[in-house]
């Protein structure tokens, strides 16, 4: 009946870093927001405050930056992957989680000709990493999009739904739909030799093409078909879980008005929001250990 | 090696309440963010589009406002228990997560008189309510906080940590320390008869006061304190979970100047931050069961 | 018909300054987010990158901190109008803004108790000043407050506004009325011997007691008030700018459900919102200057 | 020595409005977030709060979705200058500022096919305009963008500034230079016949030319060179105004590891930022008038 430390982690998070690559006048750049953390037994650093097997966040962040010049940061996977086997090296650390976001930048282009070194920040989407690495040699990949905005203006209903005493909402065969993804797709076990930058773009393309030709019943369908694509085109994904809030456009009452609006002038609220979240996974998938256990969530 | 469904929920989130009580000329406000998920049976939803098993996320959001009529809304704790119950009493839906977010409004007082109708937003912490319900009646409420900046200008060091060849960080023997945690404690099994906002005033109370009055050696060791006092106090709670951003305060670096800075001025910096999160609990806690699965995660 | 260079300024924006005085076992806390900008002929520095009569904007801000040192930065329109009387000084310099939010900290208690170096951040509103040195000796003080949130739940009406084609909206006579208010009240000229922590209080207390003890016929008429209530109270208050979105709180229609909402339940809306701004002033009022130009804004 | 009222404008701000164009399969998506003020006599609102000139933001907001389906909202500009137009013909109103915010979608391609109604939300940059009508006729137009983000690698310096007792910063000849660009260029008078979609492109892309081409001495000469180019370009164009915030990114030091970083690894800070606010405008310019008078200032 005693009270007792319970899991833990602590880490960096969100060290702002870019890298530049001026090996030649065409520079690269990749932007990235990193977080780390380590687990192990540091409970002595909790219950007597003796910090002899705490490394540092401020070491943490050093090593994330020294990373980056030593090994190539794209594919971000690869870089998190490397970055966190270092730490399992360090005696204390049994498991290191590496998060990443990776801004886009679009390269400028001058009457056509593509510019050496300067960009356009690009806001379609957030690409994510999740990295976690065991002292064991278990690790996984979780990698993801967040903050994408996807609408279809047409081919999508919603109707034939439970009602109970409460419900109002009225059914409809034309809607716009609307969301703001977060999708994450599992990769574990054997990590080696595979193409990030190509099954990032993969799925991506996969998963758009889908919301966009599937005829909707509802965003589950559109959801599940979504995941599924993912799956059927990469054998190595174990499983992928989507977040959608559905981004209500509200047809705007003209009812008072002259004037008729058939599906053109929408309200695009904010709050509330519904919210879908589901898994679509293989039923003979590895197990996942950590690769779900967050620290700073992709913030 | 087939590709199947696998764990998924739905609801409304982020519904922007105010009940306002006004049976006496002395009005009260209670100002919340409801967030509601259905669990249950929903794949044919996914899979073929049908909806027949589907509440509709705007009816969740009818019933919430409605609720807050019919159930008073203060203790958060108890409306959410109350809205959960009911929707488990829809048939499809096994399970219902209720999030609450309570922004805090203090009552007006001009010439030391209170005013009946007139408040203000007090920004100091958000309270947090995760509810959940299982229709076989297992119910488990996490208590909360979160936004809740608190800071000490002494009685805290940072010194005789490990130290690696990427470790540039001094030893400190005085520093201010500062972060907005985070806190959430669970209560599971027989909810009955609990005065939460008692819990929630005092558990708030014990933490204050160990981070105050510990001379700290880490911000690990200030966290174990804080959670161990709130368990200590109330016996019901099973396990408290902590994330505290270490918000750096980096003392101004005056040699250049003619100046001396004794600890005086600081760099509030915003990014990267340590973050350490971790778990007090008692030994004996009941399952958690789904306690920790969230939905929208208090947005 | 010549391409020229028209007004311009730099300077640092958002240093975020904490200040601990800690002369005795009770510490002070002062918390700024302190923005510089430089005024004068820097015409060379865009039209040939001649950077000679530039003072780094990183210069700006190891001034800020040393500043807040050598003088007390409360109250910080003292600490501002020092900081920038120094800045006119540096030759080429003809005026400096300095733009401050400062943020609130409230000191623990404990059992009682007031804590000697431990606080809470209190996010009721942020006090603002904007100061306007010129070389010439012209200085300008605009006090302010923002994110100011108050909300009466009875003595608001609207009715009676002008109604055309496009108007739907119901007349009502007992609403919600609230709004996250900014103001800002300008002193000019002489500025020696101001209590300037008494009158921000002082301000602040009359614009509430107005909002509250007012029966609002418009959100304009409760603003009116507001600002001739501060006009009224201090003679050195040459005029008061309020800017006050209308945080809309709609009542839910409970029409299909067996339940009244008699001005109970609401939804509060993000956006859109109205927005009422004006200006109460005195006819007298010495000129302003650049007292209301800009810098980072108060971001 | 009376208290008078002053200037003062009220409106509905953030009208978030989306118009899809579908008459034929292949739909047309417009994405605005629009803000109305009004101008004029509003005097008996404020002081006795009768409300007989005041149209209500409501009936504000109601018009600008009307005017989305009667008017072609694309440009925004055309649409705004009607929506304007539509405001003063209402009898108490003097004049009308129309604020609007574009959000930029890209259409889906699947294998190379433009979709007919799928886009993604494209956050590159976020177009503006800030429409004024009088009553008497005089119009303005001030087109712009923001949360445009441009990035070079080399090719800035920044050397030979002014030195005094609180300067620490060392010069260099090589470094990043990043802006969040905010830029706004007015047009007045005649506004029939203007290309306002070409306009915009053309300042945007002359803009970017600049940004790259240019070896910079300072963010300053950059922004006085970006701002010369727009205007040589098109003479309808009075003044352009451009707010610059130097996003610093700063060499990580290596120095105490066995790595070099030649301007390779950084960064990217938050707080504080230095900020360039310039002008650059024609010496025979018409009045800008209340061109540059805000309302919600593009929120």
């Amino acid at each position: 009946m005693a009270i007792v430390l319970g899991p833990n982690q602590y880490g960096k998070a969100e060290t702002h870093l870019v890298r530049i690559t001026r090996d030649t006048p065409r520079h690269e750049i990749v932007d990235l927001n990193v977080t780390t953390a380590m687990r192990g037994d540091f409970s002595e650093a909790f219950v007597s405050g003796d910090q002899r097997r705490v490394l540092p966040t401020d070491t943490q962040k050093n090593t994330a930056y020294v990373w980056s010049k030593t090994h190539d940061p794209d594919p971000i996977e690869e870089y998190g992957l490397s970055l966190a086997r270092h730490f399992v090296e360090v005696e204390p650390i049994v498991a290191a989680r590496i998060e990443i976001e990776r801004f886009g930048w679009k390269r400028v282009a001058i009457d056509g000709t593509e510019h050496d070194h300067t960009w356009i920040r690009s806001g379609e989407e957030i690409r994510t990493a999740a990295i976690t690495v065991e002292k064991s040699g278990e690790s996984h990949v979780v990698q993801g999009l967040k903050d994408f905005v996807i609408l279809k203006s047409t081919g999508s209903e919603f109707k034939d739904f439970l009602i109970d005493e409460y419900t109002t909402l009225q059914p409809t065969t034309d809607r716009v739909m609307a969301t703001s993804l977060v999708a994450q797709w599992r990769v574990s076990g054997d990590l080696d030799g595979i193409d990030w930058n190509g099954m990032y773009a993969g799925v991506k393309s996969a998963m758009v093409e889908r919301f966009a030709n599937l005829h909707s019943l509802a965003l589950q369908q559109t959801l599940w078909e979504m995941g599924r694509a993912a799956l059927e085109l990469y054998p190595q994904i174990a499983e992928i879980r989507l977040s959608a809030p559905n981004k209500h456009h509200f047809l705007v009452d003209f009812s008072h008005f002259d004037v008729e609006n058939n599906g053109e002038v929408f309200h695009a609220d904010d709050r509330p929001y519904g919210l879908i979240q589901t898994t679509v996974e293989r039923d003979d998938a590895p197990p996942a250990g950590d690769a779900w256990r967050i620290s700073a969530g992709l913030a």
